[in-house]
């Protein structure tokens, strides 16, 4: 997704490293050689193409870094370097109730590329560093905008808090009530200023025909995205009532004498033991484990990788 | 710390498993005989004493577990059943910069004594039933005001997101400050509502010669770290800028052709590689990892057990 | 709007005064005769015609209350009580600085009918309380996310701030933009959340061609705005620097010794004294004035008269 | 308590007018004539002495602004504007309910010295510019620890909210009392960050034998005091119901026809009339009205007129 951004009080041609952006080494007739690092690109390593795109302003002294094209996710010389997620080894642990949510994880990676080449018909900026601004003023609303497919990972994690306070006998007290729609507003918050729903509704069309959405409304999107997903996951651990961080493992849980001991004292309001084990499981992963990365940091940072 | 609290929809005599409390079995002379559970107990394998008491008021026909006692924590016949933490395997590896900070982290467990013997002289309660509302009130406030321990982790906290944001180069933005200002009001609020320094200061001492903290301080205590802390674990995760989550691991660091790559790319406005991962990983374990379950679930969870 | 909601903890036909609720005195062939109360109207008094409905579910035993119709404003036997607003009496004073933004000020009234006559082609529920549910989850969504309205409320009270912000030299300044972008954002959450753009966009045709827009967004826009203005107007109180609520009258403003006094004082970094007192003016009527009413309290209140 | 603050991009001895401070105009012998502004000065005139500090740091180039002195209120020559509150008219209905709390309403006024004479004894700073930033920094912990005043007004205003929700019938409903207990928790928060209870407690004693409270904590009383009452006066219109701004005035109250009309439908639920209506008129008071300005506005600035 962006640059290193290694040290941000300086300008892009004045980092120690040229190499943590992409920089064009070679340009030839056909094609054009460039070198550095794409990092924190989410879902790259299942994907067909890489678009490298810029995400900040450039001056005329940044020129050989305004370099924008797509090349192959598996052309030769790529290096992917995998992040190591929390809880990430459990998730190997597959058919395990402790492995978590893995189907459905996202991952990031840094790219770096030994010597990246683009062909001429795919690069789509070429030292044209006046055009850096309105890519990045374009690019963010669409960006900013697209984060509401936070809004349906809420949704999983509102449903199963819900569910987990059914089998703890609570669900029905006001102020438990209150928390699980206090969670659904600020996801419903999310996802009214966000979808159609005010930043695509709000719309206009372009010279060159492309739809784009309201900028002002992406942004609110953005303001929202940053922080209402901790506050549904606090209150996802608020209402689950502890037990998701001490719960015991599936070794415990399969073991002779131990495993019956658990599953008795953790019944619920009915012999729906393995369902609260689940729910607990999913709760800690999209919290604290796996799947928080994807739903918090990421909703942090994704939503603004692009500053214009 | 507290009962299994199953369904908490109904009263203690009337849970379907009786174990899912603590209660006498066999009362004789000398001893008494207990059996039940005990859950998110913290730090007790690393105590010599067990001091169970009980954190709810119980009425005339939950006599039977009116039970308040010691007993040495390595007496015969206890299963502790470890709980499984976020990240807890990463710790197991000595040494490594990805183990964490393991040194100083925290453990809770499910306590099931198989037939636990109190000695008459280590019973402080035995079926007084009508003396657990006083208890419950006069042992919340002295739980509550111990969470001001969560200041000193917060601390630690704050100066690595501050190290980090100076070695990200935006330390002296001012909206990185406000970020840094924020963090530390939340948790000097934590602070000075807490001890001394409010509910310890506006103390009372009982006719038993007992020093009584304030119990309305010492409920705004509870209040603030509930809540506060996960604001400050947010905060540090926007100040990191997401590398905590997308960081690689040991392996590729050590890597022969990998390492060098990350190390130079991850370098910071000076050198400090080294210190740069280590305070993302220190963020990363307070915010999501093995760190995270003392500093915020059990902040939420543990500041309540007990409801007057 | 509503009725007087006297004590709520009862019934409608258990309350101590039937008159709590417009209710049916006597049906005749032609007309219907009720007496009652309605509480909190806005704008009544400059409008053509009053449609009466209900904002709660009745039961069988409310049967007599389950009345719905029309009529114009100005029939004889109607009293209405006008509502004394914050510094109303200052409204008065035509002309001065100090009046304030009367023009475009709201009033809420009550409604006390001595005999209210509905002719029978202007009854729309004569005793068919079983369609009260129905009523009331159909009216609250329209009326909730006519709340829309109050964003253009909050456009020209930040528009203000903005403008005292730079009369006071420090619009430049980082923490003074966050604060002004913090209002953006918070209003723009509820337009978002609200109009088309959401609840609209989301809505659905119902069997009778009517245009039903969305009840969950509706809610969220409700929630956000029985809080966000209020936001608001802290942080326009924070930027205009306290002034506003210290400031002289217009007769100081006036006085042949003092006036000219105040005017150097207030000077603000160029000679805008006039525009810098006006707007220090309209944030006070806006925030504790008689503006302040329809823009805060009635945000509260009129957003949720009605609880599906 | 503080200088104009006219342009506050500009230094001192750059604004426009000089006497925008207080500035020395003529040294003599035994006296020394300063000629300026003083703004948003509380309670000052009922005091017996004013005692003029700086609340910012001066430069060489200031010299002539560093004065620090004492005078008596009542000295020759000092013009004294008085602000304009809102609903401040309504002050002046002696005996009325309308009048509101006005034995205990603060005012602030400008001080305009024509020519302002200390004696020599009665100076404390004579252009000692350099010790400006000690005195700011030493002032702002005391000013800022006073604060805790507010706690004490925020227990009437909820109080008087927990009151009109037991006259409304609603008191007992876990979603009012969640909320008074928010009201509190707010509160309690800002009073044990502040007094004795934190800033105090933590003081230590300096050379001059003068105890200094802590800075930090004081620091937190004012993040704290300039948000707080803001959500708690939020918190008390939710819960008061829209009438403190709709309600009628003593004069229909008193009227033959209308009064008995008002009486019965603003009866709560038990007979209590005047105390509901005095309840109600208190929370506008302290919300909208006169007590507002001390309550929050002046919480807002006073608690950080000087800047460390």
């Amino acid at each position: 997704m962006t640059h290193a951004k290694d040290d941000r009080s300086k300008a892009t041609h004045q980092q120690t490293y040229l190499d943590d952006f992409l920089y064009v080494v070679d340009p030839n007739d056909d094609v054009v050689f460039v070198s550095g690092i794409r990092m924190h690109q989410i879902g790259c390593v299942n994907s067909h193409w890489l678009i490298v795109i810029l995400t900040i302003r450039l001056s005329v002294h940044d020129k050989d870094f305004a370099i924008v094209g797509a090349i192959p996710a598996n052309a030769d010389g790529i290096t992917y370097i995998y992040g190591r997620q929390s809880s990430d080894i459990r998730s190997m642990e597959a058919g395990s109730i402790d492995a978590g949510n893995v189907e459905f994880v996202s991952q990031e990676v840094m790219i770096v590329p030994s010597r990246w080449v683009y062909t001429n018909h795919l690069i789509f900026m070429d030292a044209e560093y006046e055009f850096t601004p309105p890519m990045v003023e374009h690019f963010t609303p669409y960006h900013r905008y697209s984060f509401i497919c936070k809004t349906g990972v809420s949704d999983v994690l509102i449903g199963t808090t819900s569910q987990i306070s059914d089998l703890n006998g609570v669900v029905k007290l006001s102020h438990i009530k209150d928390k699980l729609v206090e969670m659904t507003n600020l996801n419903e918050t999310i996802w009214g200023s966000s979808l159609g729903l005010a930043s695509a509704y709000e719309g206009r069309e372009m010279k060159s025909d492309v739809q784009m959405n309201d900028s002002i409304e992406a942004y609110v999107c953005k303001q929202n995205v940053t922080q209402f997903p901790y506050e549904i996951a606090s209150l996802a651990q608020d209402l689950e009532g502890e037990l998701s961080v001490t719960m015991p493992s599936k070794l415990e849980l399969e073991h002779s004498d131990v495993g019956p001991l658990i599953r008795k004292f953790l019944v619920g309001h009915d012999d729906a033991n393995v369902n609260r084990i689940k729910a607990l499981q999913l709760i800690k992963d999209m919290t604290l484990g796996v799947n928080a990365v994807g739903y918090l940091t990421e909703s942090m940072h994704g939503a603004r990788d692009t500053e214009p």
